[in-house]
C-alpha cells in the first residue's frame, strides 16, 4: 500500500509551524509496511487542496491529511475530502454532545463560541475518530472498491498523535497486507563520509534489507529496512544485518534501536543505580532539562547546579578563586573543580561538568569561540575532555557540549 | 513569484527527520514577497524528483530544492536540476581546491573518501553558491527566457540556512518585484476559538492586510500580513492593523513582532539590568537553559538550581523540613521557600522556582499529574501562580510551566 501524505494549513507555507505531523506519520506508517511516497503540503486553499488529493490518488491507494479540522472559517478539509470521495457532512449526535460537555468542563474559563458547533459536522460514511486532547473529530472515509481511502486528523501535534494511535492505527491494520520493519542504529564521533565509507561493502547492491546513513543534529546514524510478507520475517532479516553493521562501526554506536542518546544514559543510570548530579555552565542547565526529561529519573538524578557567574562557581562548588584568576573560569581546572565540587556537595556517585565559550561573542585568541571543557568524576576516574571546535553557532555550540557529556557518562559507566 | 520548496530525501519519507528546512525557507520567501504555494517531499529516486519539479513548474516560477548535494550514491539532486533545465556538470576548480583544504585542515580525524569528490561537480551555467558550514556547494540556475528558475542548497539545516542568508537570497531579491511584510503577534494565555471570536470583527472580509491565527507549542499567534509594490507600503498597512488587533487581545500579547516569550523576558532583563536566579524541580533545568539561550545573559543571570531531591531542596535552598513534612515538595510552601531561598542565596533581585508533577506518573488524587506550583518574589513582590492541568503528557506539562515562569517575569518586571 502506497500513501501519501498531505498537511494542510496556510501557516506551514509561512513557515510559522515545523511539520512535525509528517515526520510522525511516516514513521508509523512505514512500521506498519506502508510505503510512504510523498509528503504535501498545501494552505488553507480548497481548490488546491481538492487538486493534491486528487493527485495523490494517482499513484498512491492511501492519503493521510492533517489540520483544517478545526473551528475557524478557513478549516476546509471534511468538506473537500467529502467531495472527493462523494460523501456528505452530517451532524454527529455523540460529537456534539461530547463538545458541549467539553465546553461545559472548562468552565468560564473558555468563550463558548458558535464556530465550535461546525466541529459536530462529520461525513456521512465516514469512522469517525474521537479527539481525547481537543475538540475536533478526525475520520476515516474509503472506497474499497476504488482502493481509494483518505484518513483526516486534527493540525496539533499533541491531538494527532494520540488520534493515530488510539483509533488511526488499528484501523488501517485491515487495509495492510505486508509488513515493515526498521531499525535505526545511533552513533556518536563518527561523520557521515566516513560513516558510509566503512559501510560500503554492504550498501552496495542492497536489495532488502536496504541500508541508508543520516545525519542529524550533529549526530550520524544507519537505517536497516526490510518489507517481506511477515513481520517476522522482517524481523530476522533486520536483526541479521545489524550484527554486520555493528562489525564494521560498533565503536561508535550508543543504540540499536533509535533511542536518544539521554534515554541510553537514563536508563543505565536507573539499571546500575548510580546516582548524579551536574554543574553546568555554558549549557546552562540543558543537561539536566535533557536527563530530567527521562521519566523516573528522580530516583539516581540529585541536583544540577548552572552556575554561570565565578560567584557562583565559588559559592555553590567550591572552586577556588586562585584558579579562576590563574586559569579562567573556562579551563581544564575550573572544569575538574566543578565536577569535585558537585560530587561533594550532592554525595553522588558521578559528578559531571561544563564550562565553555558558547558564542557568538565572548571568545579570545587564545580562547575562541567553540572552547569547551567537561569535567568527570567517578569512583576514582577523573577525566577531562576538551573539544576545540571553531563553530560559532551558540545552539550547535552547546547542543554538542551536551551530547558529549552524555557519551562520556555512556562509555564510562 | 510563485515558489516550491522541494525536500529531497528518504528519511524524511522515513520519518526520521523533522523537515525545519521548509519552514525556514518559507518564511524567508514570504518575507521577500515571494509566494510559497508547495512543499513537496520526495525520496532519493531520480524519476520522482524529476517529475515533482516538472510539475513545479507548472504553476511555480521558482523551485528551491533542500538535499540530496552530499557525497553519498544517493544525492542525486544536482544531476536532475541539470537534466530538467538542460544543462550539464562539470568540475569546478575553486570547490575541489576549498574541498581539499577542508579535508585538509580536518586532518586525520577524518578518512578522506572518494565520494567526496564528487562534490566538487556543478552545473556549467549555475551560479555555484559556497558552503560555508559543509562541503556540498549549492547553486542557482535559471532559464530566464521560460522564467523558470531552480536553487539547490544542502539538506543540513545549518549548512542551508547559512547559505541561503550568505548567497541565495541577494541572488533571489534580484527576481523579486514587490515586496511582502508581515508580522506574528504573539501571546500566551488564550485559546483559539477566543482569539477568533475577538478577532472577528477584523478578520471577516479581510483582503489586505490579511490575518491569520495559529497554535503553537500551547500558544496561539496571529500573523498580519500584506503585500504591496514597495516595502513601505506594505510596513504601513501592517502596522496600523497591529494596532487594531493589539485593541481587541493587548492584554494577552507579549511580542508584536514573533519574539519567543524568552526573548522578550531576556531583553527585559537585561535593559533593566535586574539580576535573577532560579530554583527547579519538575522543569528540571529548562527554565535555566532557555534564558542561557540568549546571548549576553550572563550579565543578569547568576545560577540556576535543580533541586529534584527534598534532600537537595534543605540543602541548596533551605526549605525547611517541615514545610517538606507537612505540605509536600509539590505545594505553595514549598514552592514559595524554594523561591526565597535561590533569591538568599544568590543575591539576585528575582528568585523564581518550579515545584510540580510533570507525569506520566507520580500523580495521587489530591496532587494528579499536571499540578505545578510557581514561587516568585521580587523586591515585596511574593507570587504564587498554582497550575492544574489535568495533562499527562510530560513534555506538554514541562514546557506549559516553563512558559508560565516566564510569562509571570514578563508581566511583573
Amino acid at each position: 500500500m502506497k500513501a501519501a501524505i498531505l498537511s494542510v494549513g496556510t501557516e506551514l507555507l509561512f513557515g510559522q509551524v515545523v511539520n512535525t505531523n509528517a515526520a510522525y506519520l511516516s514513521k508509523e506508517l512505514n512500521s506498519m509496511g506502508i510505503d510512504v511516497m510523498y509528503h504535501y503540503t498545501v494552505g488553507d486553499n480548497p481548490a488546491r487542496l481538492a487538486d493534491m488529493i486528487h493527485m495523490s490518488f494517482k499513484d498512491c491507494d492511501l492519503v493521510i491529511t492533517t489540520g483544517g479540522l478545526g473551528p475557524t472559517q478557513d478549516d476546509m478539509t471534511k468538506e473537500i475530502a467529502c467531495q472527493v470521495l462523494g460523501d456528505k457532512l452530517v451532524e454527529d449526535k455523540k460529537v456534539l454532545e461530547e463538545l458541549e460537555e467539553r465546553l461545559k468542563a472548562f468552565g468560564k474559563d473558555l468563550v463558548v463560541t458558535f464556530n465550535n458547533y461546525k466541529q459536530a459536522m462529520v461525513p456521512s460514511r465516514g469512522v469517525i475518530f474521537h479527539n481525547e486532547n481537543g475538540s475536533a473529530p478526525g475520520f476515516a472515509l474509503g472506497d474499497p472498491e476504488e482502493k481509494k481511502f483518505i484518513i483526516c486528523l486534527p493540525g496539533p501535534p499533541r491531538e494527532m498523535t494520540a488520534m493515530f494511535k488510539t483509533s488511526a492505527a488499528s484501523w488501517l491494520e485491515k487495509l495492510v497486507d505486508s509488513a515493515m520493519v526498521y531499525k535505526e542504529i545511533r552513533m556518536f564521533g563518527i561523520g557521515e563520509s566516513e560513516l558510509e565509507t566503512r559501510l560500503l561493502p554492504l550498501i552496495d547492491g542492497q536489495t532488502d534489507p536496504t541500508l541508508a546513513t543520516y545525519v542529524k543534529n550533529g549526530e550520524c546514524s544507519v537505517r536497516i529496512a526490510s518489507k517481506r510478507a511477515t513481520k517476522e520475517e522482517a524481523s530476522a532479516a533486520v536483526a541479521e544485518m545489524i550484527e554486520k553493521v555493528n562489525g564494521y562501526i560498533g565503536d561508535f554506536v550508543y543504540s540499536l534501536d533509535n533511542e536518544e542518546l539521554v534515554q541510553v544514559v537514563g536508563r543505565k543510570l536507573l539499571e546500575k543505580n548510580i546516582t548524579i548530579s551536574c554543574a553546568e555552565s555554558c549549557t546552562g542547565g540543558m543537561f539536566a532539562a535533557a536527563l530530567t526529561d527521562v521519566p523516573g529519573i528522580s530516583a539516581v538524578f540529585d541536583r544540577g547546579i548552572v552556575t554561570y557567574s565565578n560567584k557562583a562557581k565559588m559559592e555553590e562548588l567550591g572552586v577556588k578563586e586562585e584558579t579562576l584568576a590563574a586559569h579562567g573560569a573556562v579551563s581544564e581546572e575550573t572544569a575538574m573543580e566543578m565536577a569535585e565540587g558537585i560530587r561533594r556537595v550532592s554525595g553522588s556517585d558521578i559528578g559531571i561538568s561544563v564550562t565553555g565559550i558558547a558564542g557568538p561573542g565572548g571568545g579570545t585568541p587564545e580562547k575562541p569561540v567553540g572552547l569547551v571543557y567537561i569535567g568527570f568524576v567517578y569512583g576514582d576516574k577523573k577525566i577531562c575532555k576538551k573539544i576545540d571546535r571553531r563553530i560559532t553557532d551558540r545552539s550547535a555550540n552547546r547542543r554538542h557540549s551536551l551530547l558529549t557529556m552524555l557519551n562520556i557518562i555512556n562509555k564510562e559507566i
